[in-house]
């Protein structure tokens, strides 16, 4: 059986991360990105080395923005809203540039909001964690209440965990369905969550507010 | 509304990993773990420093394992067979008095491989990826093709994704389920995979072949 994408082609990825990003939305596209044929993906960050997540019990290593500047595809993950660096003229530079160069642009979660804050979400359909779609507009974006948003090369998924089906959908474009399916198969993602919960239009009301007392999540910012 | 568990209650958490482990495995519960009420959370290795995961493209700091000798909970990810260090007498022992005091010891994918060399599967009933079901009876134990398995305190969990499913059911038994509904409702966990591809009794069988010969996952040491 062929494949569209055969090993040795060459995939460029990278996953900008900053303190305070949300693990999840990171590791998700990696877990299945990384394995596209020819695939090589970097961390990288403003400030290279160790990069706390939003929880402060994980560090990842990154690499200098600079490593990595023309990927084939971009992937920026979310963080809680107080960790976002919007106003990051560096890497807000390093998107801009490595955008106009991508095959494709991606974000899980608020990472939309770090590409809006970067002048890439102008005149596009995106989404976003559900806390914060109403954001969107400021970024000049048309919000979309969907898990994955194709918009052209621009690709954004809804909170965190919609980072996989994302990049399940993106890797089918890039490399195949069987490619993809194949790939689902290896993670075994058959997903049997033990509540269906996972949306505020399902959860009753009492769970929104509970996430807000918690402060869980992007949705730790609500007001 | 009261929870079970509130703050000021103390939760120690412990995953270890070592080189090669599958990222996905180890973050997806960490994501949900790492909000329990109380919670302290460490990446532990018996060699502390970065530990790079399977792909070679992500690598994770770890603290020593002496510096959680006694975690309320054990959480070991997995990794494909060839990385699964079976033999480091440091981390079985480590395992071992872990598990004597836990009040959970739990795994994702073939973590649970290395809870049976250590000798903690022995009579229970437990679960691996699918690709490795047949390997637990080795190890003294029963295999159930289920996603998530609850045998006293050992909780085991299917390939790699399952362990978002396995967290979030038990934070629940830890934290009540509306805690546990609320974490999901944060991560946005309502997934829509775009294939129907994630577990061998629905996947065609062309895809099976398709994940071995990428040499994908746990399944890539597959004869």
């Amino acid at each position: 059986m062929s494949l569209p994408l055969e090993a040795g082609d060459s995939m460029r990825i990278a996953i900008p991360i900053y303190p305070g990003f949300a693990a999840t939305d990171a590791i998700g596209p990696y877990e299945i990105l990384s394995r596209l044929p020819g695939a090589e993906l970097r961390f990288v960050a403003v400030v290279a080395g160790p990069v706390a997540a939003d929880t402060g019990f994980l560090s990842v290593l990154a690499e200098p923005l600079a490593s990595m500047p023309d990927p084939d595809i971009v992937m920026v993950p979310g963080a809680p809203n107080r960790c976002l660096p919007l106003g990051d003229a560096v890497l807000m530079e390093w998107l801009r540039a490595a955008h106009a160069r991508s095959t494709w642009t991606t974000s899980v979660c608020t990472g939309s909001h770090l590409l809006g804050a970067a002048g890439i979400l102008k005149g596009h359909r995106a989404t976003t964690h559900w806390s914060d779609l109403d954001a969107l507009p400021g970024f000049g974006a048309t919000p979309c209440n969907e898990r994955v948003v194709f918009d052209g090369k621009l690709v954004t998924a809804a909170g965190v965990t919609a980072g996989y089906d994302m990049a399940l959908a993106l890797a089918a474009r890039i490399a195949g369905e069987d490619f993809a399916k194949a790939v689902q198969l290896a993670l075994e993602y058959d997903p049997q969550p033990p509540f269906d919960a996972g949306s505020p239009e399902r959860a009753p009301a009492h769970l929104v507010a509970l996430v807000r007392r918690l402060g869980l999540g992007a949705a730790q910012d609500l007001p």
